[in-house]
């Protein structure tokens, strides 16, 4: 993999802003690998949420450069009989604990190189603690792959690795239901419907009508600002993603919805009411 | 303008700490410029506030070296007909949506060499969301300007740009009336009442007294821990601007006031009551 | 003391993140150090709690490398006559405002070289405001340091300084009665017993039960995950501190316990009920 002067390493966490915690991390990065150029992804992960968590990894992800390192600690079973697996995709290193939060990298392709963290001692790690090794494993290991350190080193291949189990959009002759995935600072309702699915599903896009959580939204339009203020507005998002917004208001609030709601999408003709 | 050897690019945006949005500009700042230095002035503008986004930056971009890159996304407009504009003031880059952002900096002196981001293409941007130009145009184009990109390139000068409206300080035989125009996160009340226009305005400030939202506040103090623990306390802050604070406490909560409330400063003589 | 190709320096303040006043001290921290790696610890302090700022600093600060000068900015007291102070310990440079929020680094040893720094005109600082040390004093003064400046040169030896008077635990036949002192973001109960302080007081730590706020707790584990789902346990942290937690829950909430709360470790025997 090509190395940078300063290699990229980013850090995805549900540790919050107040604690200690990150700074721990970055200060043993820094220890390990001086030239290291630590990027934060988010640390403002709900606690123990592994969904929200392989959201926000699989749509900031791609934007960095090939070669960047990816530790993410959003960690329930920290210090059990959890793997913490090291892989690639795209040219770029993925540090995460075997929980599922991988699942919207892996669903376009295979990790290359996975293997399962296990040589803890031999990689020279004495001092790990049970609770925190996102500090004691994840950011060291990082540093030393940023500084070149072969994967290979560290474990065996695993035979299988956790995916979430989530509801894919489903089709039928009147349209498509999809589920809301993430919902967004801005109350902004992200959807689990891609472009690409309207697009082979529909001929015609002017058409086709978006509901979500029973309310009937509109067409699909192309940004925020087309709506008036305070309407809702259907429109595929910078992920291609269909989304939900309220211009200048949250989505959320305006149609009582969250992560799980229903969304739809249909020929006009078949719009209910 | 000097280039460093790791230019600046600051990132100011209503975008929050939680979801991809930031990362996918910091990704793609450094994927274009591998050596660019990027600072957080500030991801907690109150979604949408031009007015607070205006105040935030002008009051940090000044401490910023010379040849440092500010962009600003606060941007409800965006995909709809607003430019983006791009322009220098004290040798430094701004890039920001046409909402009136530059306010407080277009205040003391016209932005140099300001320029319409239109000519994208040719600029080599293909893929442009409708929904996220801070990812898609504004990143990219602050990381070019910092490889040392000529804006002229980017498009013509526009023969306007946007301004918020906002009361200006008014003097009358007893006084001087201003307005609140930010609320910090200590709650301490930040009026639009400079140092100077007091220091134009009355001969011996240690005679003057502040009220705020109604009630008397007194003299103008040097520092918080001045007043007593819970006493409101007027003073002029590390902006040159007069404010009014509560020695650790919350002087939003203690007066009941927020951004338009009404601050005058006025002889002890015309004082009320 | 060893200087980096990029010298770290972190900041730890109670600043928040939505106003410019960090981003004003990074800017001011790059204008006189352009190679400075700046880190944040934490700017989410509760606003003048002097007590989280010293936990988070002393357990942040031992995971940087040597050479590391870190700023901490809890400072109800800027522009009185409180002292800004500098000092080193173990390789890193201290500046910080003379409170208490080094308590817990000077538990351990004395700090090495300490001055209180007052020679600001001679050190070329014009400007300084009464309200924003951080920005006039400690910021430039870190750079400054990071630059090789020879801290003598600041000022005097100050006589003495401040450590907040905290409670220790206690020890009687039945066994320890300690506080919680922190809070973490996930509603961890951190306490100021010692991991050294069981093992020299217990024999077994197998036969030894936590209890807190007057609630039974059990066992001392290794983990969070050793619990099930919902339920407290005691174990020690990552910081060698004995904790209380809840296995994907919070324990802050769920026994109605804070800041002050008493934690207690005795032999099975003596349990309570």
């Amino acid at each position: 993999m090509a190395r940078r002067a300063r290699p990229i390493i980013t850090l995805l966490t549900d540790f919050g802003a107040a604690d200690p915690y990150v700074a721990a991390m970055k200060g043993t990065i820094l220890e390990v690998c001086p030239v290291a150029e630590i990027v934060d992804i988010s640390h403002e992960i709900p606690p123990h949420d592994i969904l929200s968590a392989a959201f926000v990894l699989a749509n900031a992800a791609p934007a960095f450069p090939e070669g960047t390192a990816h530790v993410v600690v959003v960690d329930p079973g920290v210090g059990t009989g959890r793997d913490i697996l090291v892989g690639q995709y795209g040219g770029q290193h993925y540090i995460f604990p075997d929980n599922g939060v991988i699942t919207f990298i892996k669903e376009v392709l295979p990790l290359e190189g996975l293997v399962a963290v296990r040589n803890l001692r031999s990689l020279g790690f004495e001092q790990v603690s049970h609770t925190f090794h996102g500090r004691d494993i994840m950011a060291p290991l990082a540093a030393s792959l940023a500084m070149g350190m072969d994967p290979g080193e560290l474990g065996p291949t695993p035979a299988r690795y956790k995916l979430l189990d989530l509801p894919l959009p489903e089709s039928d002759e009147t349209g498509m239901i999809g589920r809301i995935l993430y919902v967004d600072h801005f109350g902004n309702l992200i959807s689990n419907i891609q472009e690409a699915d309207i697009r082979s599903r529909f001929k015609d896009r002017s058409s086709v009508r978006v509901a979500c959580n029973g309310q009937t939204i509109g067409a699909i339009h192309e940004t925020y600002g087309q709506a008036s203020l305070g309407q809702a507005v259907a429109l595929i998002n910078s992920m291609g993603l269909l989304e939900v917004a309220v211009c200048q208001g949250r989505a959320a609030d305006a149609l009582g919805a969250g992560v799980g709601a229903e969304i739809t999408v249909c020929q006009q003709q078949y719009l209910e009411g």
